[in-house]
C-alpha cells in the first residue's frame, strides 16, 4: 500500500488534513500507512498530519476488547460495531496484535473478517500495524486512533488477543477495557491471565444461548464474585459482567449501555479526563524509550566495531561494561 | 563507605590491582564501592581496575542460589560456604537483591548474618549493591565477580531472593542455577513461579530431618519429575534434586558433587564456555541500556523542556510521540 501510495502523486500535509477531516477513508488509510511506515521522510509527513489533526482529536470512546482465542471475538465486534453504526455512531476497528510480527497470523490481517462491518460506510476497519516492537505497534496504534478521531469516528474499538503484554499496552490507550470469556465455570479464570481480569472495566460472557445458558449464569456469578475480590478499581466504577450471544443477537446492546455508562460516571468524577492525561504522558514517555531502541538498534546495526567489540569481549581483552560505553561513544550520542 | 575511602589518600590504579591480586581484602572492597559509586570519577577509576584484573578474570566457578523467604538461604550458604572452605577454596558471596533498594531490606544488608564464614579468612561477603535498577545492581554484581576472580577466589555465591526478575539476572551471570526448596509436596511449586523451576541446574530441599524427612523424600520425587516434564536443558545436564539438613549437617558435600559434576560434564562438551560467552555478549547488549535510560533520566531531571512538553501534551498543543521527538533532539543525543 505504501508503495503504492508513493506511486501516485505525493500528497501535501494539507490535502491528507482535508482529506481526513472531510471522511475520506482512502486518504484515512494513505495517512495511516505512513505513520506506520519506516521511511524517515513518510515518518516526517505523518507527524505534521497528526500535529495539523490534533485540534480534532480526543472526542471518541476508546475501547479495548480481549479475549482467548476462541471467544468469538470478532464475531462480537462485528456485532457490536453493526450495533453502533445502526444507532448512527462512526465506529472504527482497530488491532494491535504482536503475533502478526512474527508468524504473519495477524488477528485483522485476514481480509475477509468483519466483511460486513467493513462494507458500512459508518464502519472503517484496519488491519493491525506491523512493526518490529511491541512499543512500536503500540505507538502507531496510538497515533492512528487520533487520525480516527480527526476524521469523525465517535468510537475506536481496539482489539487484541487474549495472551501476552499487548493487553497492558491497550489498556493503555483506552478509556474503557473489555474483557471477552466464554461461558463455564471458574474454569476460565485459569485460561485469561489474573493480571488482565483486573484491568476489566467490564466483561461481556459470549456464546450464552442454548446449552451454554446455565454455564453462562454460572459463570457470571463467578466472574462478578472473582472481580469484587480485586481492589476497587481507579476508576471507582465496579466492573459488571454482562450475557451475550451472536445468534440470539443479545447482549451487544447491554455490553455497549455498560460503556456509556461507564463514561458517564467518570466523565462527571474527573476521572475519564484524569486517565486520558496519565495515558499521554505514558505514551510520551515510552515513546522516548521506543525513538532511543530504534536508534540504537540501527547504529548497531551499521557499526563494524559491534563485532569486534564482541570479539574483544569473549577474548577477554575487554570488559562488557566498557565495551558498552566505548560503542556508545562511537554513536554520537555525546554519553 | 565511598566518602571514607575519598578521605583516605586516593590510590592509584595501580595499588589497587596490586592489592586486590595480592588478595588484600580491605582494597577489593574499597574497588568493588568505586564501581558501586554514582560519581563519574570513582566509575571511571573501576572501569581501569577491572580492564587491569581482565586477564586474571574467569577462572572461578559462579554460583546463583535463590529460594522463597523462609528456606534457609543464608544458613544453608553460610554452610556451603565452610565446607568449600574446609577443602582449602576461597569463597566470594554475593548478593542481587532489588527490595534493598526500595525497603532497606538487604538480603546481605544484615552485617551480622554469616558472621562465621565473614571471619573466615577464605571467604569474603559483600553485602549487596545498591542501585536505582535491577540493570544497574546486576551490572555492578558482575562487575564485582571479576574483581573477586582477580583476587583468587575459585568459587562465587550469588544469593538473590526467589521472587521478581532478579533471578533472570542472576541466572545470566552464573554457571549453576541452584533453587533451594522447602520439604513438601507438589505444592511449594506455587510458591516459586514456574519460571524459576526451569531455570534451576539443580535442586536442594532444605531442612530435610526429623519429622520433615518423610515429606522431603516426597518433594524429592514430585521435583524430580517436575523437571522432567521441562523441554531438556540447553546444558544437556538434568537437574537434580539433593536433600539437606543444616541441623543434621548432609546434603552440603552432595549439593557440590552435583555442581562439580555438572561442571565436569558441561566443559567437556563445551557448553561452559559456550554459556559464559553467551553471558558476557548479553551484559555487553544490557548494559548499552542501562547507560542510555541513566543518561535519558539524567538529561530528563534536568531539563525544564519536559514539563513544558507535558504541557503542551495535556493540552493537546503536541502529539507524545512528536514531544519525544523534540525533548530527544534537546538532549544532544543527535537524534
Amino acid at each position: 500500500m505504501s508503495m503504492k501510495a508513493r506511486a501516485k502523486t505525493r500528497l501535501q500535509v494539507a490535502d491528507y488534513v482535508k482529506g481526513i477531516q472531510s471522511g475520506n477513508r482512502i486518504l484515512l488509510s494513505r495517512a495511516i500507512t505512513l505513520l506506520e511506515s519506516s521511511l524517515p521522510s513518510d515518518r516526517k509527513l505523518a507527524e505534521s498530519i497528526i500535529e495539523k489533526n490534533l485540534p480534532r482529536t480526543g472526542q471518541s470512546v476508546r475501547v479495548g476488547i480481549t479475549g482467548t482465542p476462541g471467544v468469538g471475538k470478532s464475531t462480537f465486534i462485528e456485532a457490536l460495531g453493526k450495533y453502533l453504526t445502526s444507532q448512527k455512531r462512526k465506529v472504527a476497528v482497530l488491532a494491535v496484535d504482536p503475533s502478526s510480527q512474527k508468524t504473519k497470523g495477524s488477528i485483522l490481517g485476514d481480509k475477509t473478517r468483519m466483511e460486513e462491518l467493513s462494507r458500512d460506510p459508518l464502519a472503517y476497519v484496519r488491519p493491525s500495524a506491523t512493526h518490529n516492537s511491541l512499543g512500536g505497534v503500540a505507538h502507531a496504534t496510538r497515533e492512528t486512533v487520533l487520525l480516527c478521531e480527526a476524521a469523525g469516528y465517535d468510537v475506536i474499538l481496539i482489539e487484541t488477543v487474549g495472551v501476552g503484554q499487548s493487553e497492558t499496552a491497550v489498556r493503555g490507550m483506552t478509556d474503557f477495557f473489555l474483557l471477552l470469556m466464554l461461558p463455564g465455570s471458574g474454569d476460565e479464570l485459569q485460561g485469561i491471565k489474573k493480571g488482565i481480569m483486573e484491568m476489566a472495566d467490564g466483561i461481556t460472557i459470549t456464546k450464552s444461548d442454548g446449552d451454554n445458558l446455565k454455564r453462562a449464569k454460572q459463570a457470571q456469578l463467578d466472574f462478578q464474585h472473582a472481580l469484587h475480590l480485586f481492589t476497587a478499581p481507579e476508576s471507582g466504577v465496579l466492573p459488571k459482567v454482562v450475557l451475550s450471544s451472536a445468534l440470539e443477537k443479545k447482549g451487544i446492546k447491554e455490553t455497549w449501555q455498560l460503556i456509556e455508562d461507564y463514561k458517564t460516571k467518570t466523565t462527571q468524577s474527573g476521572f475519564f479526563t484524569h486517565q486520558r492525561n496519565e495515558q499521554n504522558l505514558n505514551w510520551f514517555h515510552e515513546q522516548i524509550d521506543v525513538l532511543i531502541k530504534n536508534k540504537i538498534s540501527q547504529q548497531k546495526k551499521s557499526k563494524a566495531t559491534l563485532s569486534g567489540l564482541e570479539e574483544k569481549i569473549l577474548s577477554a581483552k575487554l570488559s562488557p561494561g566498557k565495551a558498552a560505553a566505548l560503542l556508545l561513544k562511537t554513536m554520537k550520542l555525546t554519553f
